[in-house]
């Protein structure tokens, strides 16, 4: 299997977590998404993903995109440990607890998103960096009040072994500390946060520790 | 089981059509998204759920969320007809359709974002469709290019079944029609949206035929 990804992609680094926690180990190609206008934008890229996002995991010549669907794929086909509980009920909460980050918050705050906003409307800095805290706020407001209410809530999101939705949580977090949105209202979000980063399979795959970390 | 919708959100249309296709009958209570302010704010829905969006599904008073954690639900828990293939590869290659358009398109020109444009950010109705159609051209451009290198693709987006993909993308071919969007160049997904239109599953969840349609 070969990755490709960026160090800084929330997506990529869900997979890197993914694969870590999978005890996996992977060839790594970095697509760089700022240089040369946007590596993914490339032919030989965009041949590998017409949607010109990482990351994109190589499967013996298959190109699985999106991050969540890679990492269903990981789950079905190395069980252990698993992503999700054994429940239907439980593995819809830890699936719906992912979406909300991967669907409803991080593809607002995503680089051609910003990039939109500033070129194709010509909002300021400050306009584009109120955008990405309000969306900050309304999507960890609430995963705070989804986890707050729950009694499956454990040392992580579901129970006490990191799952999906702390794969798909962490990298969002990074994210947020980067643009300075303040953190102090979500407590349970961030103790769960905590809990990941003390685990080798995130702090691994965090961006500073990418062989394309500038 | 009872369905909190509004009949022209395309993530409940999602899970309308996939009841539809297992064939479950549910109670529906209308949420109306733009009356009273929108009803999904009201602390009553609030409470269901924290994220104030609709669908949610009530399974005996666990509150599911996200559409597609949702379908995933009905699928393993009403596994006839399959909405994914049995193949772990299918399978991640239709998780990944449906998340292009889940995660990359539909968050995007949702409600609630359009309405930052305008109020949060001043921009006209002009720059508002500008943006609506720049991401649906995104979105289906690539959308149009994974299906046309697969030999996966049949009369539906995998093989000659409907299933998670052509759930997904369904609502979002309404939503891009009702704003005008120009299709011609996505012969292959609109020949998938049409033979999805030609199920009853599709045709009976389709906003114009619901109880709370305007």
């Amino acid at each position: 299997m070969r990755l490709y990804d960026y160090f800084r992609s929330s997506a990529s680094f869900r997979v890197r977590i993914g694969l870590n926690l999978k005890g996996i180990e992977v060839e790594r190609s970095p697509v760089h998404l700022i240089k040369e206008g946007g590596q993914q934008f490339a032919s030989a890229f965009t041949a590998l993903n017409p949607q010109q996002l990482v990351p994109v995991l190589d499967v013996d010549g298959a190109m699985l995109t999106q991050s969540l669907a890679i990492l269903e794929y990981l789950d079905e086909t190395h069980p252990e440990p698993p992503f999700l509980p054994e429940g239907a009920l439980g593995r819809a909460r830890v699936r719906a607890l992912a979406l909300s980050i991967a669907c409803d918050l991080h593809p607002l705050n995503n680089l051609r998103v910003l990039k939109y906003l500033k070129d194709g409307l010509d909002r300021s800095e400050d306009e584009r960096n109120a955008w990405y805290r309000h969306w900050v706020a309304v999507g960890l407001g609430a995963f705070e009040a989804l986890l707050a209410g729950h009694p499956d809530r454990g040392r992580f999101c579901h129970g006490d072994r990191p799952g999906l939705a702390d794969i798909t949580l962490v990298p969002q977090i990074f994210n947020a500390k980067r643009l300075d949105c303040p953190l102090g209202d979500y407590p349970l979000t961030m103790g769960i946060f905590e809990a990941c980063m003390a685990e080798e399979a995130f702090d691994k795959a965090q961006p500073a520790n990418q062989p394309d970390a500038e």
